[in-house]
């Protein structure tokens, strides 16, 4: 792995494995979940997500990630965790792969990811495009995600540049807006520019929509998160909306878009979440 | 198995296999991809996808399918089938999955899914709704989706009540609305009951929204699909929504949204798929 003066690439650095499992085709990395990218002490699963898949980019000849679900099973926290990936399918197009993230014993993560390459894809025009980059105000008008929500710790918002909506924001001090809407700006704090791996990231980095919602307001377990990403971002802060539009049944969707600094689609994603109990 | 009179239920039965591969944890079954349920030849997408969930549903104690991905490998043709689960994480609340699905020596399907239990679910009231079922006029009003396009056998059409929304299925007259949008009606012909795993193949039943949009039209092959069940559907016709909102790089995105009789919100899912060539 390449030296890199950037924070998030250190908290996705992996060490690949000698071939241990040569007879299944396995793929074994070495990582290590890092403190400060977590929420009250658990790795956010954005982050989580990003790990595994830079296995998978390893893996698969330094693609781009094209669809990607996790499947959450367990918490993550800092400490050291293992990744292997499985080929599925070597395409021309695609890889197709499987990757599992076991810590202290425990697989906390699972995911199925196809990867392909975007770069020729972006020169060419969108065909059509139902739909627009939020309309955000200057990014020194957006507050910033706080740093404490409640008395539990958002370690992960100091390594962020996240300027929310202000029509979105309110709920950080205690007025929610009542739609279950997030909307901001997203990069890093430090200056790293966003790929299609950030992007995975920037699809689970916002606070939940459903906090701008009345219902009870806690910890909200991801169960499937599902990244699709369209095109590779060009330089600058993505814009970025999020909506909770059905909670029903104990459950609740978070359906996401992130538009580059050109106002083109980047990524699509959807996540299924655990409502937080009373 | 239970015999059944109902012609998809004959379609996705399975035999579970021997633990043959008790080592690994894996369960193993052999199914048939029936003719009848294609389009030219090739097995529907929702269809195969149906044929491995139940093979998990079988696995997980007859749970309901919560949220399901499918990487689509290879086509899948009529004749026998291995497939082959393994249970990633055996919960209280869900039971985590993957499946694989082999054809001729060749592997078509890649799934992960969680299942878990709805139906004490379906009591609760919808806390949040932001959306509603399409509003479709009668079904008697509604069109057949046509059992040829071009010259393609849609076999699959015979096989289910499809009444698409009159203002969507002028393509199949050769008038697109320019509107990447597809709505109707979805059951089966015989009558059986659209369960939690029928959802499944209704995500993938209608003609593709992009029909409806001025793109060269042809084969329009699913790389990756992800269902979230949100409730058990009550008995009725289900209406069903989908958009393609973003056609670009050389892929699309295909939304839908499935709603019962009851105007109840029964599952969300998006798709990931190939432009067809020119």
């Amino acid at each position: 792995m390449q030296p890199s003066r950037f924070e998030f690439d250190a908290a996705t650095a992996l060490s690949r494995l000698a071939d241990a499992d040569a007879s299944t085709g396995r793929s074994r990395f070495a990582g290590e979940i890092l403190p400060g990218w977590d929420i009250g002490g658990n790795a956010n699963g954005g982050y989580v997500l990003a790990v595994a898949a830079r296995a998978m980019q390893e893996t698969s000849g330094r693609r781009d990630p094209i669809t990607v679900t996790a499947h959450y099973l367990a918490p993550t926290v800092a400490g050291p965790v293992d990744v292997s990936i499985e080929v599925v399918k070597a395409g021309k197009r695609l890889s197709t792969m499987t990757g599992s993230m076991v810590q202290q014993g425990r697989e906390v993560l699972r995911v199925l990811a196809s990867f392909g390459d975007l770069s020729a894809a972006d020169d060419g025009p969108a065909l059509h495009a139902n739909g627009a980059p939020p309309d955000l105000p200057s990014f020194s008008a957006c507050p910033a995600r706080a740093a404490l929500n409640g008395d539990v710790d958002v370690a992960i918002a100091d390594r962020l540049e996240l300027g929310l909506h202000p029509d979105d924001a309110g709920f950080q001090g205690g007025q929610k807006s009542d739609r279950g809407v997030m909307r901001g700006y997203f990069g890093f704090a430090d200056g790293r520019p966003v790929d299609t791996l950030a992007l995975l990231l920037a699809a689970d980095a916002f606070p939940p929509a459903v906090f701008n919602l009345d219902v009870p307001r806690g910890w909200v377990p991801t169960i499937e998160l599902t990244v699709q990403v369209r095109a590779v971002p060009a330089p600058g802060l993505l814009r970025c909306s999020f909506e909770t539009r059905f909670v029903q049944g104990g459950y609740l969707d978070e359906e996401g878009e992130l538009w580059d600094s050109t106002g083109r689609l980047v990524a699509q994603s959807r996540q299924l979440a655990l409502l937080a109990r009373a």
